[in-house]
């Protein structure tokens, strides 16, 4: 018993240390198609969270998938697209599977384009943030919602894909856990404010988008990027994603490596314990809605964005952004009492993410399943609110208790793997 | 007495209110020849603190006096500068009796730009910022200074004139106040952080000046403001001496309008009694030394930039700010201590301006010479630190404590002007 509890410690600090030492830097801009293999063939889409088929799809799930297929001209009409579903021939897979990551439904398909991370020969790959207001994302599909997202692919994505090439030979790309770190220190958490992290990205990005594009189209762009404060959220979830799933696969290890909501399940999966996703019911977040709208109008909590709380920012830096607290409804106190809330559960502090309020010590790093059981405290994440209909679109922001029966599941299933009683 | 007390109160109340309610917009670039009367004239420069002559001037403003000369071309050597300066050929004022301030030495000359912050009918202007490492404000003059001094004015200078006409056509220009309260919450003070104000005004401007300058010209400009974070410093002070400015004037008003130092003197000015300044020997800032150099190499404290703790930023708002603390030499309990001590002697708490960590209070506004001398604390200012000797440059960073002595002088005159025993 003591020889396992020995086993465990190293296995964990083995995890956290390849989680902190990751080093993801953003290289590239390239086609779903060419980076995510699940979406080399038509007609399939990635999304965010643990497996699901249309049939328990939610709202926003099943609005992104109509959004998708129109599209890529798959179908012309929502009811098409619908039909496509239903009959199974939009296949889906989640994007935790092809080493990719999208906030709330997360759905990818194969001509969008995507951020490439790179650590050495390891990737991670996330879509590119649409903006405010009615976006893809959140399950709204009208004509704006694909307009913007032809400019956004068209347009963004293609400029940023010529800029990153000059970046990538003059130096080597943009390193993401530095800017992170940066942002970190002045008041983002990475998950829902990232107005530093943006404003930085925008500094490190702009001379080679001029480089690269005529005049307007560069003005559009780094407009585009100015528009949106949350801009950079896509690409600190895609180096958190890095960071998890290089620590992830470490034998004995109770560190959780993914947090992943599909707007039906929450899922967890643990560094021990292989690709087996344990579930439970997606819980509703409390929170400030639009005015307008309640709880009642809440979709259950959606998004692969909980990869933030997993690599140690998000609810874990929270302490150092009290305005986004304030956004979801909290004060100064609820951000120091979530980070150590987190604190309690975590098996270490960030050796690179520092929290200046509190003298500069690291943010909580490393979920320990056994902490959380032991404890009786799970994760919790400040993330946006979708309406719980297909087409509607974000209605608010929040706080979310992840659920204790994924940790209890992982529990269970460890005694198996690792012959416990 | 009882009278002349609410009288003060009114006059200080009218005074803070003037100071938080000025909203200073930048709104151009021009050559200082034509918008700060004094330098009208050739051989005329402005400086920062209190008036001062070249027999009693430090070494790094006399550094800048020399560089200034060499840069107008109005000496040929480093001799004939210093002779033109002692024979008085080289005619001295401050900034502050021109609407215009300037970090450490602030010495400005005709052919430089300056910018231009308007609030209606009225103006302040600053020198823009040259960057770190050997520069002319912390009293270097050799031929690398004067070099990137006519790259600062003819490229930077001239290409941001250009964008903010652009600018001022399409958004009425950069609302400063706005920008500087955004900046706190992201981390700055706004004197010696200015990481998070730099990154928006980088934001703010990139647009104008992709479209007013040629690709590489644009690529050169903004690539020089990325490359130092301290580049705002000058437009916060520029905004605070207009706040400062809105603000003097008032009738028994006993609140601080302008603090500043010449590197020989500390001086400060009172709402109520008119352009008089109030001085005494400037002290030498306590702090952090960069290697090979100590407290027996800095020069006494230099430079307008304590107009910023003038008008509620600075070291007012430095609990906001850790990071700029531990730079010089302090941590998180000595920056809310230094917060607090503002506090102690200020009449207000700002409207537009407030600390996340302290729950979104405001920063202490408007500095009351009566509280100063009742509590005998005075404010404090965190600085940059100059070597003593001319053509050196900066030394080091650390805070410094305004003497008691222009506090007592001023309010002896308070009792004159008014009428007290």
């Amino acid at each position: 018993m003591e020889e396992l509890r020995e086993a465990v410690e190293r296995a964990n600090h083995e995890t956290v240390e390849r989680m902190m030492e990751t080093r993801p830097v953003l290289v590239g801009v390239e086609e779903a198609r060419n980076a995510i293999s699940f979406l080399r063939k038509e007609f399939h889409l990635t999304h965010a969270g643990p497996p699901i088929e249309w049939e328990r799809a939610s709202g926003p799930l099943r609005g992104a998938i109509i959004g998708a297929a129109l599209y890529e001209g798959w179908a012309d009409s929502v009811e098409e697209a619908e039909r496509l579903a239903e009959r199974g021939e939009i296949v889906l897979a989640p994007n935790h599977h092809y080493s990719s990551v999208g906030p709330m439904a997360g759905v990818i398909s194969p001509s969008m384009k995507v951020f490439v991370v790179r650590d050495g020969d390891f990737y991670s790959y996330t879509n590119l943030n649409e903006g405010l207001g009615r976006v893809l994302r959140y399950g709204a599909y009208s004509d704006d919602v694909l307009e913007r997202l032809r400019f956004l692919n068209d347009v963004v994505g293609s400029s940023l894909a010529t800029a990153l090439e000059e970046c990538v030979r003059e130096k080597n790309g943009v390193d993401l856990r530095n800017l992170i770190a940066q942002a970190i220190q002045m008041g983002d958490e990475c998950h829902n404010r990232n107005v530093a992290a943006t404003s930085l990205f925008y500094r490190e990005i702009s001379p080679y988008i001029i480089r690269s594009c005529d005049r307007e189209t560069a003005v559009r762009v780094l407009s585009f990027i100015d528009s949106n404060n949350h801009f950079f959220v896509n690409l600190a979830m895609a180096a958190c994603k890095l960071m998890a799933d290089r620590a992830h696969g470490v034998e004995y290890s109770t560190i959780v490596t993914a947090i992943s909501r599909n707007g039906t399940e929450v899922g967890i999966r643990v560094g021990g314990l292989g690709a087996e996703w344990f579930t439970a019911e997606a819980p509703i977040p409390r929170g400030l809605y639009f005015p307008g709208f309640s709880e009642s109008d809440a979709n259950p909590d959606i998004g692969d964005s909980t990869i933030t709380e997993t690599a140690g920012i998000g609810s874990a830096a929270i302490a150092a952004s009290p305005a986004i607290v304030r956004f979801v409804g909290g004060d100064v106190k609820t951000a120091l009492e979530i980070t150590r809330r987190m604190g309690q559960i975590c098996h270490t502090r960030h050796r690179y993410f520092t929290i200046p309020y509190l003298d500069f010590e690291g943010t909580p790093t490393g979920i320990d399943i056994r902490k959380v059981l032991k404890l009786g405290l799970t994760p919790v994440a400040d993330t946006g609110i979708a309406h719980r209909s297909a087409g509607v679109g974000q209605i608010g922001a929040g706080i979310v208790e992840i659920p204790a029966e994924p940790f209890k599941k992982a529990l269970r299933r460890y005694a198996e793997v690792y012959g416990l009683r």
